[in-house]
């Protein structure tokens, strides 16, 4: 049993690791990824003797095994430095896990787009997850006066990393919504208009934004982008600002070119209409 | 505003709602990705007058656009079938928003492996949660002799389908689980044995197929498959079992050839050590 051990080639099991990985986390067995991405991390690649052919039985190939390539890593992770896969493929089943604050511990080095936005989301969901465990009251969950010293550490952090134009339309967002925990909507509203101009299909942002439109001015006023999604942001916030007829005009016209059987569009269309004849009966 | 809409390119809309699911789901934005995903089921293409040059702005290119291809869901998508791919997304989106009853629904029609392993993944975990909602005491979790009923429905599928080979080693895992749901350990431990011979990464079998292990004969007559997990899953059951010294040489070896510095195998390590004080000391 021991020599089985000895020459079990660990080429061979970060492939079959990697490819694990993948195949459960696509089909919801995040436990199964997690404990798959622990065992990844632990392996210590520099203290292998690599032998050249594997031992352990190859699903798609009887092939000699070379050097471990980027190109093992099936799919390629776009947004992800091929030095830092590892590290993310933890990370993000510790996520799927709820398992917030270690997600968040295992990214704390990384530069590259997708682990870098992981580590501060997940850093910010672990401070959300604390406020509500240390909640007396569960009924007042959006009460953000007592809770703005949690995120004021996480608003430094961003506010370093705008200026230093390192966050991308999703760090933007996520900037955005601390600003707004910490009270400070005017911000808000310029960094979430900049997140949704570098990532117009990201709809979180296009949310956070809608509640701090009051007026017809003030949406006039936004730089938007020039895509699809700000026709279904714009009806949206017309609805928001109780102009009924001009959000369902615009929803017609969004199911007439292709939206067709959209559930997110006739709920809307649904509340419009209510919102007219509760007022009809003002 | 109304011309505005009626020039939307429908094509480019699907391009960038793929593009969105993929890179908010990696993110961990489940809301995101689900509404994005959910917008992109109420898609009729079937009534769209596509225009040859996008109207949104593109990130990528300004190129003129082509009718819609599976090359354009990126990444390609690992056993799922093109025509299912948008009912996969849904239904993934929803799962890991822990809708489970409405994931179920939108894959019931599929049949390529992973929608086809998540319809019946997401069957299980709606009937799993509905079981702990209903229950009135949280203190006997593990209890199953009251919930046999819940998933004789579900046994009766995996049956059928296990009968006409139908299953892979993934859904031959959850065959195993629900069969030790209704009290057939016998038949779980040959079937949770075929789904680690055919995914022998699957962590999730092994755990299952562990407890189901009472002796050392036991263990030599279950059939497993000649790969690196054995070794792990066999230390692993020598713990159980009170093997604590054959245990702790197994998992010696492991970190020796390569498993240096894993969580797990330290962790199983301090278990044995403790069995073995516990054993002196009686």
């Amino acid at each position: 049993m021991g020599d089985d051990i000895a020459s079990i080639c660990m080429v061979q099991v970060k492939r079959d690791i990697y490819r694990g990985i993948v195949d459960c986390a696509g089909r919801g067995l995040v436990h199964g990824a997690k404990w798959l991405a622990e065992l990844n991390q632990g392996i210590d690649m520099g203290a292998v003797k690599q032998p050249t052919v594997a031992s352990g039985a190859d699903i798609n190939s009887a092939s000699a095994v070379g050097p471990l390539s980027d190109l093992d890593r099936c799919p390629p992770l776009v947004g992800v430095a091929g030095n830092e896969a590892d590290a993310y493929y933890l990370a993000k089943s510790l996520y799927d896990c709820r398992e917030y604050s270690r997600s968040a511990y295992f990214t704390q080095q990384c530069t590259s787009p997708v682990p870098q936005f992981l580590h501060l989301y997940a850093t910010y969901m672990a401070k959300e997850k604390r406020r509500l465990d240390h909640m007396t009251d569960s009924s007042n969950l959006q009460q953000p006066s007592t809770s703005s010293n949690d995120f004021n550490e996480l608003v430094h952090d961003l506010r370093a990393l705008h200026t230093q134009r390192k966050l991308d339309g999703y760090g933007l967002y996520l900037y955005g919504v601390v600003l707004k925990r910490v009270d400070l909507p005017e911000a808000a509203v310029r960094v979430l208009s900049e997140s949704v101009r570098a990532v117009p299909t990201l709809w979180s942002s296009w949310t956070e934004l809608a509640p701090l439109i009051n007026d017809r001015e003030r949406l006039a006023r936004l730089q938007l982008p020039d895509h699809w999604m700000k026709h279904i942001f714009t009806a949206h916030c017309m609805l928001e600002l109780f102009q009924s007829d001009e959000g369902l005009k615009m929803f017609e016209a969004l199911q007439a070119v292709g939206f067709t059987r959209s559930t997110y569009i006739t709920s809307q269309m649904a509340t419009a209409y209510h919102n007219k004849r509760s007022k009809c009966e003002l």
